[in-house]
């Protein structure tokens, strides 16, 4: 299923066959929180901005509209009419990162919905159970993301509980694959190593969980506080001991840069809501660095965001206009910017892989580094307020 | 440039032509208040949902971004990237409606900005040198729009001065239209018919007015208060007072039933926010009557807005899904309602004009407004506050 087609150093060229299409990667999956792109982007919208697989999000659709009913609903794809993969998180780092009065326990996690204060408990099989009524192509592991500075007793002993936890998530989604009546009976399990920035504990759960034969691995744990150097060690010593023939996803990063120097890490699996969430703000990425269009000298303003390129607002839309739309708060130019960032990931994804198939990709990182660090000064201006409202996911 | 191809009744069936392009009547303008339709819609989308012409808000435009910033960025039509006719209006509506601590005189009106506080003042030929600076195809004269309520003396004081005002308008477009350097120098005027529900006023007013051989003439003053049948009662005696030769618009106006009753009375330019604004609070118009999609019935409804319906959220998504949407806060679900409202709106035009074309429109008018009643039951519930941060237009 997984096909390496080319390499450079440990840089990973590769496509990934499911039931629902093929993936070529590196890639990076646009997120789609609630079963929809922040920012009024539709499925149907991805078709036009190079995306290949969606991220959704277990926890939030668990507590809206609930897993049930769009189990009954015929599962996610149907749900969104997406005819692409579809990658589900376990829900776990949701339930760290956003519920209330949080218990961990052998069994799972006893927790408080942030919407609306219900008692909610769930563990491996509860967390298969709802991304089997997802039918999603990839479900995750159900895991505990200790933070950053937690200390090496602790996190080991969540690693040691989280490595239990992976036994009962597969175990659970084997059965579920069996039953009749499954959205996805081909549903897919990725394991997740965790560890904080310990490389003793990350190398050596990397060993066990390697041993259980799941369709792909993800470093979680990462971009939750340490620093990029930190991250960028963590996968030079973690990413040679997970399985070089399985996908390897490094989860919830990030900026161009640290996709550039992870890839060259091994790592061909991405996700972030940075693009999404910061076009809502205004601010948008370009091949010379990142750009606030809120700030005053693009008032008259007349070239696209980035000449050239090719995403719905370049194509027709000015700097000028799409600042007047983010000035006077109108959902268009929030669309527009979460459009363009979407596309200007997807597409750099698309320039690394034909960078790695023509094998200069050492070459085209740095020449894009280079270049992305030119607006840098231009991105420090205010932010604004208008994407509060939409902050939610 | 009005050419009418066939009547039925008073009803008309014409086409106008503009230098943006030949609009077919009866139309319905999509309003884009600041140089965007709210709800995430832009020009590009309304090239698929049937559009022919767009409303823009001089007010609005004036305050931000500055009309003599569009006017530095080429006009609207290329501000905005428009391609259709656009129609701006005059900004007297604005003015009486939304700006704080007004004071008319013969000269024109002083008043305060709604965003800042601003003192500005507006006459005749500020308006129309703003919208020569928008470079509209059809720009309005301005107006004063008395209150429903003003007795007939303040209302006959007030019509008289619009008719100077007009005199104002007409002698300074054909000054801006005749200079170097206008954006558009075929820009239209249309007169605006007042006089509140006096029809001695509004009679008198449209005789004076229909001699002055403007490019179109509206109702306007309107859907501000009256009821239904003081409007039909109004467009009854004074429509026959303006030239049938020209297009005739009524301004701000209305449900899906009163566009039916206008044409019926010779009417055939509208806009109004209603799609728009409804859409947003998750209202939608189908020709079974309007429902809102918030209602707890739609949470497993796997069906389209409307069946057979070919509008860009039709043609993919569920019921259920944008309910999910609205519920969520999700910006998708309010544009998903907009470009159904929009579609309805612009295909129901189409409807009309076919059933003119057929001979057939008596019939079209009465099975249309029979099947719009069915569903109005369902439109009682209740409405959601989703779209409050929105409504600003």
């Amino acid at each position: 299923m997984y096909k390496i087609l080319k390499t450079e150093g440990r840089a990973k060229r590769a496509e990934f066959q499911t039931v629902h299409g093929t993936i070529q990667t590196p890639v990076f999956m646009n997120v789609a929180t609630v079963a929809a792109i922040k920012g009024a982007v539709s499925t149907q919208d991805l078709e036009g901005i190079k995306n290949q697989v969606v991220l959704c999000n277990t926890y939030h659709l668990h507590l809206r509209p609930g897993d049930d009913n769009v189990y009954r609903l015929g599962g996610l794809h149907k749900f969104m009419s997406c005819n692409k993969p579809i990658l589900t998180d376990s829900g776990g780092f949701q339930v760290f990162s956003l519920a209330k009065t949080r218990k961990i326990k052998e069994e799972g996690v006893y927790f408080h919905s942030h919407i609306n204060g219900h008692k909610i408990f769930m563990g491996p099989e509860e967390s298969m159970r709802i991304q089997s009524h997802l039918g999603s192509t990839i479900a995750m592991a159900f895991d505990e993301c200790p933070s950053a500075r937690a200390d090496h007793e602790y996190v080991k002993m969540s690693v040691d509980r989280t490595t239990r936890w992976l036994h009962r998530c597969k175990n659970e989604m084997d059965r579920l694959n069996a039953l009749p009546y499954t959205v996805n009976p081909n549903q897919m399990l990725f394991g997740i190593n965790q560890g904080a920035i310990f490389d003793d504990i990350r190398i050596e759960h990397a060993k066990v969980i390697r041993e259980m034969g799941l369709d792909g691995y993800a470093v979680g744990g990462l971009a939750v506080g340490e620093s990029h150097e930190e991250m960028y060690h963590v996968l030079e010593e973690v990413v040679p001991y997970l399985p070089q023939d399985k996908p390897t996803y490094l989860m919830g990063v990030g900026t161009p840069a640290n996709i550039l120097e992870a890839v060259e890490r091994g790592v061909d699996f991405f996700d972030c809501v940075y693009p999404s969430r910061n076009g809502r703000h205004g601010h948008v990425y370009t091949n010379r660095g990142k750009m606030n269009l809120l700030n005053a000298q693009f008032a008259l303003d007349d070239r696209p965001i980035e000449e050239g390129c090719n995403c719905p607002a370049c194509s027709r839309y000015s700097r000028a206009y799409i600042r007047h739309l983010l000035k006077s708060g109108e959902m268009l130019g929030m669309r527009l910017c979460v459009l363009h960032n979407l596309y200007f990931y997807n597409n750099m994804m698309e320039e690394i892989r034909n960078a790695l198939d023509n094998g200069n990709f050492a070459a085209y990182k740095k020449a894009k580094l280079e270049g992305m660090e030119e607006f840098d000064k231009l991105s420090k201006g205010p932010s604004s307020d208008i994407a509060k409202n939409w902050r939610k996911g």
